[in-house]
């Protein structure tokens, strides 16, 4: 919260910081605010008095209840046109809720995803507001001003409607997920599987920074493996393998369910992490399933797999990616949202966990073509994943013969195969839906005739025994 | 709904019926009912003082809306101890909820799954009665008189409390899912990988039957495989590959993630459904991304390959149910019901869509253990998953060769080789936590030392660049 406010100050605007607790505010005008074009106030009358019309009111407290307090205590001291803006973690539908309650009392609120942690916040988070498009116009130069900047562009757009700010970053907190879940995979391989030492999956990790995989994410993982304890052995050998997490990737997961979209990564990167949590099960897990297989380390040219394994990365991080737009694109569908595709892969472009060179591309992308239908569609990527297939392949083939789990490697060629196959083995799955509940199926165009005509529910009697189950209306 | 009745009145019990639409009570007394102990009624009023005391009212509508709104209806007719029975597919919640507020008001409330479809309801329904306990005594012997029995025992039992009934049918619902999923894998890659007929593939699915896969779904896949269109071809390669659903999976999927579980396979099954019904963008996807690889047709020994495929969605399957049971024990934890797991395998044995020989082997282990930790654990299912696993390897890695989807496969494969994994690289995972936003870590007990205490919350500057919280230079 003081990073943000202190960004703001040395990009020239003029702030009053506010906290409940007076003394917070008196230590932070004393030492970090000290010369700085901040100002105090020690109660929330005299904040609001402080502030010039349209007033614009940052919250950064703790999604969910704390929120809504807060829009309570303000909202008999504010005047019709002011602007609250909420920087914290909301889940999207609390920022439609909100959006639409204030403004019936004629207040314009903003939720808004800010990523890149402390770091970034201090100087040059990536920020994704939504909310009410009438505040926009108020705080877009310093949103634009304090955010990161990509290419000399601000990683800060006017994202949409109500919820659509905090949609976008609950995706990129997924899709971040998603990442490193992909680069724990590939260590997981190259330690168990290659038995490479921390130093040498460093270096591996220092080459592929210089590729297509250059992102943030993979420099400090290169850090990571670099780190050594006090007695010279890696640290993160030591650190306990129960992932936690703070129910952002899991919102992705659901929202994809709810809107139907196949976002196997997103949702494979959650329950990884949930597998990692029941680590007293698996430990005895450990005694009693044991590896059977030919061998669980690699034979064979360590040089070219690793190759692979950086094609394979880039291939899963590609749908993985490609899926999160898909869902963004079925949810401005579904919410009525305007959501720009160009802007958003702008926005993550710098200042955010996820930021990438990778980000670049998919920003070219999409303002080559803002109705690209699918990632995979752009020529660029096209490209890229024929090139990475082969290798992709090999990875996933090989970690399943090592005995290695890679559910998002894994997840991602199955998506992609299941993607580009026109007839699917669903077919059948209708025709067992058919035969035991009467759910009737849909004959494929090419094959209708007058007895099975197209676009007509159609149920057979599969049994040949007659029977009501024609009539049924069971559901299964 | 009929077929229930007529089930109902076989076993010598006097039902009596009622529909809003009055002339579907005469006409279902003039025909199906005709010379049975059923009675019908044409109004509420009168289908209420026509029960004896306590009432027992078996709602068969939609779920949804139209249970709340029979209640309603019902409510100022009944008299204390009466008893409603919501034999729909409710969501548990909603039956959590129903049986709370008719608790309150003296009515005893029961939210049953009902597995089978019309056949099943006529001829003997698996049944999963839940709510409130009270009402059991009354109904039991009615419901397990008109249950499918597996070797003479009732697939019907008391399940648990409020919507305990409903959420074990809602999980039989997702491994049903699951089931078929699997099946649609193995189905694809005998068509395509191996080229077989569907001629073949029914054999060899007739041969599968015979063994540990013996079960409805396989019965009745086997009966699609073989059933042929006027013109002599098999119908199922003309159905619409573009699966259905009506929700439950999905359920089962949301409900995983709430309680942290890794209920990987239906949840891939479910999106395998949402990615079979983007069939348009599939097919336009099918020209843009060609398959890069060595070959997409197998070969090598297809006799011992079909072996292999047996294996596979043999240990798929193991780890299905696997899953399905993890998750309701801890909805049993989170929601504080009783669960009986021997009695909810047996349930499952007979009656319903997933009835089977293995649910035969899975009540055998429960009732050796009914504190098994995982079926896994048990020592029938942990022989049989060993001895498939190089199979099972061998068809997951040629099929990721050949460019066949199998997400359902591959995700249990995955899950399995993670469960067994004492060390994960979640270690990795909460190393990048801990450098871009402190999220801190824990230490291994084993590597625990002064510096880093066990079960102490530890941050690191992984930077040393000093700070709070570290991050790095990464230039976007």
């Amino acid at each position: 919260m003081m990073n943000l406010i202190l960004n703001m100050a040395d990009h020239g605007f003029t702030i009053c910081a506010f906290n409940r607790t007076v003394s917070k505010v008196d230590r932070f005008l004393e030492n970090e605010a000290k010369g700085k074009s901040i100002v105090g106030a020690h109660s929330t009358e005299e904040f609001v008095s402080k502030l010039k019309s349209p007033r614009r009111i940052m919250l950064l407290v703790q999604a969910g209840k704390a929120v809504d307090d807060w829009i309570e205590t303000l909202l008999p001291l504010l005047e019709k046109g002011d602007i609250i803006i909420d920087g914290g973690n909301s889940h999207f539908p609390d920022s439609n809720r909100r959006t639409r309650y204030l403004n019936q009392k004629g207040i314009r609120f903003v939720g808004s995803g800010v990523s890149g942690g402390e770091e970034g916040a201090r100087y040059g988070p990536s920020i994704m507001p939504g909310g009410n498009e009438e505040a926009w116009p108020y705080i877009k130069d310093i949103f634009q001003s304090i955010s990161a900047k990509s290419s000399g562009e601000a990683c800060c757009e006017w994202v949409g409607d109500e919820g659509a700010g905090h949609y976008v970053k609950m995706v990129h907190n997924g899709i971040e997920y998603g990442d490193m879940q992909l680069i724990c995979e590939a260590y997981d391989i190259m330690k168990r599987g290659l038995g490479l030492s921390n130093k040498e999956i460093g270096d591996i990790l220092t080459k592929w920074n210089k590729g297509v995989l250059d992102s943030f994410l993979i420099e400090i993982t290169r850090d990571i493996m670099y780190f050594n304890d006090d007695d010279g052995t890696p640290l993160v050998e030591k650190i306990l393998d129960k992932a936690g997490q703070k129910g952002t990737g899991k919102w992705t997961a659901v929202n994809a369910f709810d809107l139907g979209m196949p976002v196997t990564l997103i949702a494979e990167a959650v329950f990884a992490r949930c597998l990692s949590s029941i680590k007293d099960e698996r430990t005895e897990a450990s005694e009693k399933l044991k590896f059977v297989g030919n061998s669980q380390t690699f034979e064979g040219n360590k040089e070219q797999f690793l190759d692979n394994l950086e094609q394979a990365l880039y291939a899963s991080k590609i749908v993985s990616y490609a899926q999160g737009f898909m869902l963004m694109q079925e949810a401005a569908k579904e919410y009525n949202w305007k959501l720009n595709k160009p802007s958003i892969a702008l926005m993550w472009r710098g200042g955010c966990i996820i930021r990438s060179v990778f980000l670049k591309d998919i920003t070219s992308a999409y303002r080559k073509n803002p109705d690209l239908k699918n990632l995979l569609f752009d020529d660029f990527f096209n490209e890229a994943i024929h090139k990475a297939q082969p290798g992709w392949r090999d990875v996933v083939s090989k970690a399943v013969l090592l005995g290695i789990p890679t559910p998002a490697f894994a997840t991602a060629l199955s998506w992609f195969d299941g993607y580009r196959t026109k007839n699917l083995p669903a077919n059948l799955l209708q025709a067992q839906r058919d035969y035991f509940g009467a759910h009737t199926f849909r004959i494929k165009p090419e094959s209708a005739n007058e007895k099975y005509p197209e676009g007509k529910d159609i149920h057979v009697n599969w049994t040949g025994r007659g029977g009501n189950v024609s009539a049924s209306t069971y559901q299964a």
